[in-house]
Order: C-alpha cells, then sequence, then structure tokens
C-alpha cells in the first residue's frame, strides 16, 4: 500500500490501553495526516511511503498536549517571582499593561519554546484583542490549538487597598468578550482540523451570576466545551464567600457547570472532597503544577480528582510564573509535587504523568478520539526523543525498561528532536520549519527591548521584584 | 597590564556581597587561571589580553559547585523510580551489582553532562575501586573536584526480609575503607590546585561507633573535611534508635562529628531542631532536593537550618534517583518544593538558591576563599549564559531585572554556553575541548549494552520496576 510517509525501526510508546502501549521496534504508516496502520517492521513490506524515517536511537510518541497557557505573558517572563499575592500585586502591574504589538512576539516564541519540547496541541486561553492572531500563528506553525478566549467582566486596574476587597462587575465587559468568543468559534472552530475552539469565562469570581449562566447558556447552544479557572486560590474563594456566602465547585454546581462539557484549570482552593466531586460530575481536570507551586506554594488535589476516576492533562500557564513552557518540566513537577505533598515517592509515577500529557491529556480536552496515542484513524501528531542524549543514556531494555522514567525525570526538552503534526514535521534537529525562527526572535528582541525601555517604574515600586532589586538579589 | 584572559562587555553575577553582586557590561581579566580584577568596560583598556573573549548577549556567573553526586550511578539511570524503600529494594539491586569497568564508562559521561550545565566543582562521593579514575578523568578534563571515599562497615549484600532489621558491622571493611580514603587524601589533596579530599564515613548507621570515632580522629590529624551522610532517612533513624537509643544527629553530636569541619549530606530525617543544632555547630550542609524528593518524597529541613545561620551547598546525588545531574534544575527544585513545604512563595527565593550553588556551596565545602565568586584572587572558575536562548528571553533589565528568576525557574541547562576552570574553557557552545566526547559516549554506550544483556533478570524480580514493566507502565 502506498502512504505519505513510513516511520521505520520505532521504539514506541503508543499510550494505548490503560499504561504506555510500549512497541518495540515497529513501523508507523501515516497518510493525508493520518496513522494508518502501526506493525512490526518486519511487515512494514506492506507499504510504500513517499517519506521514509528512520526512528533508530529515537524514542517515539505522541506529540505533547498543553492544556493551559497563556502564551502572551511570555513578554513578563522573571519579572512576578517569590511574591505573595502573584495575581495581584505580582503579575498584574505587568498585565495591565500589556500591548499586543509586544505580546503577540512574546506569544510567538513561547509558542516555538513549547513546540521544540515537544507540545503539538497548544491549549491557548488568550484575550479577545490578540487570540485571532496567536490562531494564525498556529495555524502557520501547522500547530494544533485548542483555544479559548478569557470572557471577564470585571475592571483590570491595578488593584490599590485591600485585595480582598469584591470586585466591581461589568457586564457589559463580560458580553463583549464573550460576544469575541463565540465570533472566534465561528471562524475558527474546526478550521483546517486542528483548531477547536473553547468558551472561557474566566473564573466564578470575574463575572456576575447572570454572566456566568448566559455563557453556560451560550455553550449549550453550540455544544461548546467550556474551560474556566476554578478554585484558583484563596484569592477567588474569599471573594465568593463574601459574595454569596459559597465556595466556588459548589456555587458552580448550583449554576450547573460541573459536567463533562468542563474543563477546570488549578483547583488550587478545592478541599478533596470538591476535586472528588468534580470527578464525579463528569468534568476534566488542566492542572499547572509549576505555576501554582511557584504562584502559591500549593499542590492542588489533582491526585485525589484522579483516584475518583477524573481526566487530567497538564498545563503550563505562563511563563510569569512557572516559567519555562515545557511539558517535560510539567511532568517532573506533577509527580514530584505529589510524592512530597503525600510524603509516598510511589504516588503519581512517571507512566501516570506521561499519559497527562498525551492519551488522558487528550481525553481530557475532547480530543481523545483523535489525537493523545498512536494508534490508526488518529490525527499523527508524533515526537521523537533522542536516545543518544545524555539524559536518555544508558538505554536499557533489559532487565527493566527506563524509557519512561527517564523521559520523565531527567530529559529536559532538548531531547526532541523531531515535531509532527498531522503528520507533517514542523521542528527537526533545532531547526523550525515551517516559520522563521530567526525573525521571529529579533522581533521579540526588538519589541521587548523597546517595551520595556518606556515602562513605569512606579508601576511596579511596590512589588516583591523591585524591592529585590534595591538589595542587589536580582 | 598583560594578562592571559579578558572577558568583555560582560554582566556579571559576581556572587560577592550579600546579594547576587550583579555587574553591568564589565570586563575580567584573568591570569595565570585566577581572577585579576573585575572592572567597568571603559577601564578595560588598562588590560591586555592573550585572548579576549566577548559575553556580549551573555550573563556571566561562577560556576556552579555541586555538592555530592555519586557519578558511577549513573549506569542505573531511571531503573529505580516511583518506588518506596528507594535504597534498598529500588537501588541496591542494581547498585550491588556494580563493575568499575561498566559503571567508569557512565560516571565519566555523567561528568561530562554535568559540566554543559556549568558544574565546575563536583563533590565527587565513589568507591575505593573507582574514585582514583574519576579523580584523574575530572584531571583530565579539567574541571575542580572535591572528593569523597566511602568508608563503610556494613555488608552490601542485597537485603532479604526485613529491611529494619540491624545490619551487621564489619570493622575491617571500614578500615580498608578508611584507608583507601586517606591514601587518596595523601595523592590528591592539593593536586594541580584543583582537587581536596574528604573523608566520607558513609553514615551513622554505616559503620560501628569505634570506626565512626577513627575516622573522625584520623581527619582530625590531618586537618580533613568530613562529609558524611547524616539523618538520610527513616531507614537511618530505625537503626540508630535499635543500636544506640538515639537519633543520628544527637548521637553524631555526642562523638563530636558536628562542627565546622562536617559537611552533612541529605538531613531528610531531621527534626527542624536538629537542623538548628547542626548549624549552630557551625556544621555545612549539602542539599539534593531532586533525589530526596523523588526517592523519600520529602523536603529535608534545609531553610530552618538556613535560618538559624547554616551554610548549604546543592548537590545532584545519583542519575538513578534524581535523575538529572544538573545544578540549575537542582536549584529550581529546592526553591519549590520549599515553597511547598511551607505553603509560601516567598520562601527560598530565587536569589538565595543561586547563592548556594555558588558561594555558599563554595563555603559549606570549605571553598569559600577560592571560588564560589567572581573576585580578584579567586580562581577563574566561571560560566556564560545565553540571553538569546528563549528560555532567557525577554532580556529585562528595567524597570527590574530578570536573569536570576530565569535561570533559576526558566533556564533548562542547555542555556550554558561557555564553561572554564581556573581560566581555562572546557566546553564551549556544544563542544568539549579537553577529552573526546565521541568515543567516551561510544564507550559508555558499548559497555552499558554489554552489561544489560548479562544483568540477571531474577534480582529485579520483586522491585516495583518490575512490576511496572510487566503492567505496560515502563
Amino acid at each position: 500500500m502506498r502512504v505519505d510517509t513510513l516511520i521505520q525501526n520505532a521504539d514506541t510508546l503508543t499510550m494505548t490501553g490503560a499504561g504506555v502501549g510500549y512497541r518495540d521496534n515497529c513501523a508507523i504508516a501515516i497518510d493525508r495526516g493520518r496513522i494508518q496502520a502501526v506493525l512490526p517492521m518486519a511487515d512494514a513490506g506492506a507499504y510504500t511511503a513517499e517519506e521514509t524515517i528512520d526512528a533508530a536511537n529515537k524514542l517515539v510518541l505522541p506529540g505533547f498536549i498543553d492544556g493551559h497557557m497563556h502564551t502572551s505573558l511570555n513578554l513578563f517572563r522573571g519579572l512576578a517571582q517569590d511574591t505573595r499575592d502573584w495575581m495581584m500585586r505580582g503579575q498584574k502591574p505587568y498585565s495591565s499593561r500589556m500591548e499586543p504589538e509586544n505580546s503577540l512576539p512574546a506569544a510567538y516564541v513561547n509558542m516555538l519554546e513549547a513546540l521544540a519540547a515537544g507540545t503539538t496541541t497548544f491549549g491557548e486561553y488568550s484575550f479577545a484583542n490578540m487570540v485571532e492572531q496567536q490562531a494564525a500563528f498556529l495555524d502557520r506553525l501547522g500547530a494544533r490549538g485548542n483555544l479559548t478566549v478569557t470572557i471577564r467582566g470585571t475592571s483590570n486596574k491595578p488593584v490599590k487597598g485591600d485585595i480582598n476587597d469584591l470586585y466591581a462587575f461589568d457586564d457589559n465587559m463580560a458580553r463583549r468578550t464573550l460576544e469575541a468568543n463565540l465570533e472566534l468559534y465561528d471562524k475558527w472552530h474546526g478550521h483546517h482540523d486542528r483548531f477547536t475552539i473553547c468558551l472561557g469565562p474566566q473564573g466564578p469570581d470575574f463575572m456576575s451570576r447572570e454572566m456566568l449562566i448566559a455563557c453556560k447558556k451560550a455553550a449549550a447552544e453550540r455544544g461548546m466545551r467550556l474551560h474556566v479557572h476554578l478554585a484558583q486560590g484563596k484569592r477567588e474563594t474569599i471573594q465568593m464567600l463574601k459574595r454569596y456566602n459559597k465556595r466556588s465547585i459548589p456555587f458552580m454546581d448550583e449554576l450547573g457547570y460541573l459536567d463533562d462539557k468542563l474543563l477546570a484549570a488549578h483547583i488550587t482552593d478545592a478541599t478533596d472532597e470538591e476535586a472528588q466531586l468534580l470527578a464525579k460530575r463528569g468534568a476534566s481536570l488542566v492542572l499547572c503544577s509549576g505555576s501554582i507551586g511557584i504562584i502559591d506554594g500549593e499542590v492542588p488535589p489533582a491526585w485525589e480528582f484522579m483516584k475518583a476516576g477524573g481526566t487530567a492533562a497538564l498545563g503550563t500557564d505562563q511563563a510569569s510564573g512557572n516559567n519555562c513552557n515545557q511539558i517535560i518540566n510539567e511532568m517532573k513537577l506533577t509527580a514530584l509535587f505529589n510524592k512530597i505533598k503525600y510524603m509516598d515517592p510511589e504516588v503519581m509515577p512517571a507512566w501516570r504523568v506521561l499519559r497527562m500529557a498525551t492519551i488522558d491529556g487528550a481525553k481530557a480536552l475532547g480530543l481523545g478520539e483523535s489525537i493523545g496515542s498512536i494508534e490508526p484513524g488518529k490525527w499523527a501528531d508524533i515526537i521523537f526523543i533522542d536516545l543518544r542524549a545524555k539524559t536518555m543514556m544508558p538505554v536499557v531494555k533489559q532487565p527493566v525498561r527506563n524509557y519512561v522514567p527517564n523521559l520523565v525525570y531527567s530529559a529536559r526538552g532538548s531531547e526532541v528532536c523531531r515535531v509532527m503534526v498531522a503528520g507533517k514535521t514542523l521542528y527537526r534537529d533545532g531547526e523550525y520549519l515551517t516559520v522563521d525562527e530567526p525573525e521571529l526572535m529579533q522581533t521579540f528582541a526588538d519589541t521587548s527591548r523597546e517595551y520595556f525601555s518606556r515602562f513605569p517604574l512606579e508601576s511596579v515600586k511596590d512589588t516583591v521584584g523591585y524591592a529585590l532589586q534595591q538589595e542587589d538579589k536580582l
């Protein structure tokens, strides 16, 4: 049979079945972007291909799924660390001064960073004034996007005084951003078979109850999935208790939000019981361990959610509080943080976080039928790991294999040597094949330099970062 | 003035003073391996140099100090993860079958991995039958070594039955390994101004009280520093309580071990009060966050030790339970684990762990007068970080700098583009300048393949790794 591409000599983690679906030395046939067959090398002669790719000395697996990222915040990488009240006192002095002409170049380079480290599906959660350009960039890059617009109905002004004062709601703002999200859906959902659009009420505390209900209704009418920051910390819980005398998850349950259309981000401040309720209702979770660890010093109850049968993806959140957008980093931190939380090294093993980064992540995003594993009928979103990298050595296949632990605990991202989406190679051995990387890097360097040259010092004078710099600690 | 080397246009973290000692756009003059001057570029004309190095678009800082590593265990990378009782049931089935002809090639490649990620001082803690070859390799590489021999007085047989049974002591074994450590000291201490040798009683539970006293005495006679695994987990505490009815730290205090000659590794199972006592006695700590996190699911009380005035270094421990030997990884994990432990994102900030990796690490190893910062008189152990790497972008110098957070939280190791020890460049842009890397890699690949091809399956049949493989999870 004639196919477009035949990958040969591939030691493969197919991520099918209940484990990692390891297949020794196989061939993978790809045609019109989809996987046609996964078969022993001995049977590969049944296929002839336009392009053959030798995967000897490589580990082959599905591309990583990053369920939750805010790439435009890459403009502020490293500027809001080691600080309490991160969102209001760390991030906001910067994010409230975002301008698309500076943030978009940052976002594009952030996407390049993630792609080179194996991310093939980008769970971008962005703003109405930038998201379409990000979608267009991902399209040009050839990557897969699961995009959400931030629907918000509160002012974005820097907070003065008590950050626990109730925010004033602005339903018009919520309506405008909801409208933008729906427009994005109409235009991009299903585009090139690589884009899906979710509806993104930012969180239960960021708009009125009426607008939360309006969002849920708009999503239901279109069969859209919802992607919501939920129980993302004590700040939110305080708002919810003051306003409704309810915690976030029970409140959203009353509103009918907890169902199989919901992808909840974070659940930092959820109780174990609330996490279990979320799982029981069939909602999915996107866990951003690195972000929540550095921002809040907390480990969300994802393990309780998963033990209760819930499906969880991983997300890198933002470069201004995580700080690198690499799923390999996220896998490692997720495994280690949970071992520490439960004081048990057998909790959250490597294979489990690898599933979160691939097949379980796909399921959590509602894409489990089309991506997340290497099996016939699915899109050929496939990455190759160089087994001659020092971090992947020695390569041991008996008495036990060490592929999965080395990928999760040892790899640093640079081991990814080929990234393919829908059968097309987008990145190979340090080179980006679909976009002009040097130009994108130069634009980011230039625009960020110009932007910060006129950034008002006063606006960050009460941040921890400024204090650290005064003390010669930055 | 004429010098060997002049580094120009260097944004530098000198690590002098109480913070990170940032110096904008400076020149660093190096002669006969030592730093002669750090001065503004405007004054650099006072020096002419054999070799000038342009550090534009680089961040320059002291080389990283890895206070505690067992590189020969790199042979077993990824083979003992996600398991309880790591030492006895995870690691021992492998380490009890170590052979120098296989472990040494693994150790060398592990050292290359660390060097390329910025490690200039190698705190190798190894076995009498390998350590001298490791020293010779480090010498050839041109790196700095602070070496210790494992002095042990218990049998190394795989444990059957209850791992909490008391181990049988073997004073002859302890005497033989003590002798080997002293021989290494006589031969290598002070060698090429790059080697220091410590005395290494493995731990309070691994030899008789008499032999612990003999080790302390032998060290005192020579003015040697001691490097000891201390309170490294519940297994050890159980041994100590059963045998002496005392916990490790009070027991070692009685023996006179807790003083400014002691470098204690781990203190995983120390109480806060014991950690404070250690600091009060002037002993140093080497903290291996990644290792203890993955092995034990614990975060040692290093923050308490530091708050009590103690000086701490970082260590990567071993590739078979950490798993990568990169200090950048260790800095990040140390910061994040402690934020999580104390549920406070301001605990263990980036600048603090960067000091642990450099100047405080040097002090902890007793090398604070000669390395760890960039200042006149010290050895020129210097590394360069590529500021055009995506993980270090954007480069922001105002309103606040982001160098330190990006290096600690975002960098992945590959940003290190030049590594210099005593003024000599050992690694640059992916190339090793003093050893034949391809040959070393090939030898490691060949010897490890051969070794595992005859590794007895029965010996690991009761490990977690074997069970995971049976379940298709490796």
